[in-house]
């Protein structure tokens, strides 16, 4: 078993887009950060991608409207960076507050800065396979942890449990691409999949992201099988001065064993969503400069 | 073994759409339909549209330029049925001459006069179970085949095997909506899948658009599945006067009797897309209205 360790692969990136960044003519690729409130947790990503932007190069505005902003505003505000040349990328730092339409703000964002690829027009060109969108941070993330690994998808089965729009459909979408690195057989499962198990232990690559602590079990998993964990839960462990202990989809100690490869939770997929963003505004830049 | 009758499902919605335009207040729906030169396949399809359309009491604007216009005086013409309040929705009927670039031309029609279904915009809603959007007619028309003939969806393994933009991708991203019709269990196949037949021995429910004639064999199919044909292939046949006959992907003399049920070629998927193409047309101007 080989862990496939996303910190290092995604300080590689880091590194190689530095690279880029200063070989690009003309002026630095500008990130806008919108951070609603003082979410602990939003504070925390945010920070994280200002510092990635302060390591690559990239010029980040820092925007953070109070958590009383109406949804007009926040629309105001989107336009105002939508119509500026010096912004590139616009990133909105999800759960936005209850009062406003996280959906509507997503679309609000032109879909040529939109480096969270959450528009519409980006899931579509991702459908349509046209490189010109920008991809979803955590699916692209997988591919790439896949790719920097050395594992082949071509004719591979690929099965993905979960179907949420954010990582289930957009990983199944690219890995069914016809493209050298992809062209893998999909399967898309979910929680209303009768005998999942049977589904899953077909995987030559399984990617879990169902949002269930430890839902993937010793006897879901082919021997031999790549598993890439997406989730992030907090389960309860007093044992932990926090009262708490952060797990992924996966039963990492009996299932680890069994692979070829596997990731980690934390340390796998979560700090490629970091480089991911970095790439696409690096990519945002390039398009629209 | 039961047929799935598409010439009959396809009558009765045409029956409903008649009523419902009927009901409608203000001026009838409208479809612009745009047939570029006289390729003959498209000559008879543009009039079955025109047909389907008359029928149900929708205005079709037919438009015939030649085979000479040129990209730019095609996205002129677009452009004029977009800005037109007058239109619902706008058909460009494929294939068109090599000088037109088909993707560009699809995507210039306003996301929300795309009956065809085709626009990124409608890619993505799709993706992201947006009801506002237009689904493309096959998938969609293979959804009501499946409803209308009694199959449940849920909790079934569905097998796509093709993964085209109009049918295969989007056949998939129906299938596995949260939908209380759809909610099915859905694997991708394609020409670069391993050991095939034994995923397609898994299928409930078996679409077959891979565009190879009789393709799908006995050994392919569980005994008890619903098998959808959409592939619509000619064959050399000295017997018939033309030469030819249609055939569709699955080998049906030896498939059918294995088959809970099965749609026919012809008579199966086709006849559907007609209808689906005059479902999205209402639909259009109950929304643009």
């Amino acid at each position: 078993m080989e862990l496939i360790d996303g910190n290092k692969i995604a300080a590689d990136i880091i590194a190689e887009l530095k690279t880029q960044v200063a070989a690009l003519p003309g002026r630095p690729p500008c990130l806008a950060l919108v951070r609603v409130g003082e979410d602990p947790a939003s504070v925390s990503y945010v920070k994280k991608k200002e510092a990635a932007s302060a390591t690559i190069g990239i010029t980040s505005r820092l925007i953070y409207p109070p958590v009383t902003i109406t949804q007009d505003e926040l629309f105001a505000l989107i336009d105002g960076l939508n119509a500026d040349p010096g912004v590139d990328g616009i990133l909105v730092q999800s759960p936005l507050p209850k009062h406003i339409n996280e959906v509507a703000v997503f679309r609000r964002i032109a879909a040529h800065k939109d480096v969270d690829g959450f528009h519409t027009m980006n899931l579509g060109k991702l459908a349509q396979e046209d490189d010109t969108g920008f991809v979803a941070c955590t699916p692209a993330g997988i591919m790439e942890l896949l790719q920097r690994s050395g594992v082949t998808l071509a004719g591979q089965h690929v099965v993905v449990l979960g179907r949420s729009l954010i990582v289930g459909k957009p990983a199944a979408l690219l890995a069914v691409q016809r493209k050298t690195w992809a062209n893998a057989t999909v399967t898309i499962c979910h929680s209303q999949t009768a005998n999942l198990p049977a589904l899953t232990r077909q995987a030559d690559i399984l990617i879990a992201a169902i949002g269930k602590a430890e839902f993937v079990t010793a006897d879901m998993v082919k021997p031999g099988a790549v598993v890439i964990d997406v989730g992030v839960n907090r389960v309860a462990d007093p044992s932990k001065k926090s009262g708490y202990r952060l797990t992924g989809d996966v039963h990492f100690p009996t299932v680890s064993p069994l692979c070829r490869k596997i990731t980690p939770v934390p340390g796998g997929v979560g700090p490629m969503t970091v480089a991911m963003l970095m790439q696409n505004t690096v990519k945002a830049r390039r398009q629209n400069g």
